[in-house]
């Protein structure tokens, strides 16, 4: 497949997932589109300090939303129309003109959605030390969402044992951590989700104490009454809209909320604005916004920690695996209907 | 106006404010009614550890609101129809079975609306010793609403020197306070109110860098913007809806919103709901609700605190007086209009 380039160099496809334009409400497939270019699989003259890596394993997150649209106030830049998507990926270094990478090395960290993607800014990526667990877990279980979960639960939620802990989107890439973790902590755990299937992995395969399926539920509110007799001491909140609304009436005195995802919804699926703050003065509620990269001082402590769970078998982590560059979109699309199970990851190519 | 009982003790009328049925929206008047009792000024037999006090001043506070409706929920229960209604009042003892209050003692704490109170629950009492300050601002300055400011700024707001400062409600029993604490912890504080007399009062006598009338405002994102070109780092939200909704969008990286009256809010003059929760996460802000009576640990500290800082006159103190318990229900009900030009006091009696 290598031609050979103008200036003589190895010239080989690089398929690339381009943003048409910027995203009203849901992304739709149609608001990506596909492009072939071409690509040197050395690093152009000029480039110091740049890596050129061929891309393994890309995330699809739900915050990426966030960045579809024409928004500068958030805490990163809109993408840009025209040009492929960026989100967290596995990549194999190819080509390095930066000391602290090498060829050969596997790298964690933002990079294009498309085959091969040479990397200026290099301060935000982590080289992968720990080899011997799915390459993919670096953008999963010990990636941004592992730490979204580490540090939303312990940080924010300030938990204790016997804590009565409610997740939302609970089998998803964050939610399926948090509730594992409050039940290694001692706590009481019912999870959200929306499908039997999901709600059989919760109760099943990840150890929550119970789980229900939102889509069958008319009163949430009723439904979170029923789980939680007593009320809800730690809300993580991955979704906001009504669920959050019917977790503040559930709120026990001095409960925490962790508000995370709802970034992601935001003129998404749910924007039902919210009717019961009044709660968290009854209840003496704290509800606090939060991001895994104000926190990126506790990284290696949490690196430590969830390879040490990993290894002992106290946590399992569920991926969504889609295969090829093809399946981004679709992949991407289907994280705001809930199509995934499990953390949502398009497998672009083997090593 | 002395009577001679049927057992031979003096009797005295005992005028009181009954609440005559729970209460729908804001509060009125006729939700209220006057009632001529008769009361003996001893305690009667039996009544061990009791003591009947004269009722000299009775604050009217918000959260009472709360205690008009049957809702069971809450920190507090309602107030029973046909009963007089209650609420932080200073008070001299004229008698008592109980070893920790003498007569001629002055008491602030929980009493009724009524000229003469028996009171049971004296645990919730406390004995005023500090004399040499005008004694109804032991419902005011040195009382709830002090607490409460004192609390809320020091142990919510997790206040820096320099940090931009927006309390609503701002000349109120609590605002005016919460801005005067900002100043001398030396930050840049704005609070709104609902007239110019206000505005003024609250640049010209407390102190506040500025201030405005947040009824000549068609829209109050728009104002904040204006008053804080740089965001608000604390927002002390005195009354939930439009204005936390409008101050949301202004909030700078890791801000704070101390959440304080919305109580009195729920149901009453403005209960539009929230829609701008997102910018919790975006902006990394945290919320809370409190309510003074959890950090009681801290009285004596905020006592000598404030009695030092009125006493060296670096912080001055508004009350609206009326006269007479039957100003009582109109001046209750003006509050939820904003009525009252600082914290809202009914003079009952002298000593």
């Amino acid at each position: 497949m290598a031609a050979t380039g103008e200036a003589g160099r190895d010239m080989v496809r690089n398929k690339q997932v381009v943003l048409k334009h910027f995203v009203v409400g849901a992304p739709k497939e149609t608001d990506m589109e596909f492009r072939e270019g071409k690509t040197s699989l050395k690093i152009l003259k000029g480039a110091e300090g740049a890596i050129l890596v061929k891309n393994l394993y890309l995330s699809c997150d739900p915050y990426m939303r966030g960045r579809m649209r024409e928004y500068y106030e958030s805490y990163i830049p809109p993408f840009q129309p025209g040009k492929p998507i960026e989100g967290f990926g596995v990549a194999k270094v190819i080509d390095s003109t930066n000391s602290n990478f090498s060829v050969g090395d596997y790298i964690v960290g933002l990079t294009g959605w498309e085959e091969y993607s040479t990397i200026i800014m290099t301060e935000q990526l982590r080289k992968i030390e720990i080899l011997d667990v799915p390459l993919s877990y670096h953008v999963g279980l010990l990636g941004m969402p592992g730490f979204t979960a580490y540090v939303g639960f312990n940080e924010i939620c300030s938990p204790k044992k016997g804590d009565y802990v409610f997740v939302s989107a609970a089998s998803g890439a964050v939610g399926q951590l948090v509730g594992q973790l409050a039940k290694l902590h001692g706590c009481y755990v019912v999870g959200s989700a929306g499908s039997t299937q999901k709600v059989e992995l919760l109760k099943n395969k990840l150890g929550f104490d119970d789980a229900f399926n939102y889509k069958e539920e008319t009163d949430l509110a009723a439904a979170l009454k029923r789980h939680f007799p007593e009320g809800i001491d730690i809300y993580f909140d991955n979704v906001g809209g009504s669920m959050l609304d019917a977790a503040l009436l559930n709120m026990r005195v001095h409960g925490r909320v962790a508000v995370c995802g709802m970034v992601s919804q935001h003129a998404v699926s749910d924007t039902k604005s919210i009717s019961n703050l009044y709660t968290l003065v009854m209840k003496r509620v704290r509800m606090q916004g939060f991001i895994q990269s104000d926190y990126l001082h506790l990284f290696p402590q949490f690196l430590q920690t969830m390879v040490n769970l990993y290894k002992e078998g106290k946590i399992v982590y569920i991926e969504d695996m889609t295969e090829g560059l093809e399946s981004g979109p679709a992949a991407f699309v289907g994280l705001f209907s809930g199509k995934n199970v499990g953390k949502q990851v398009v497998h672009v190519a083997d090593e």
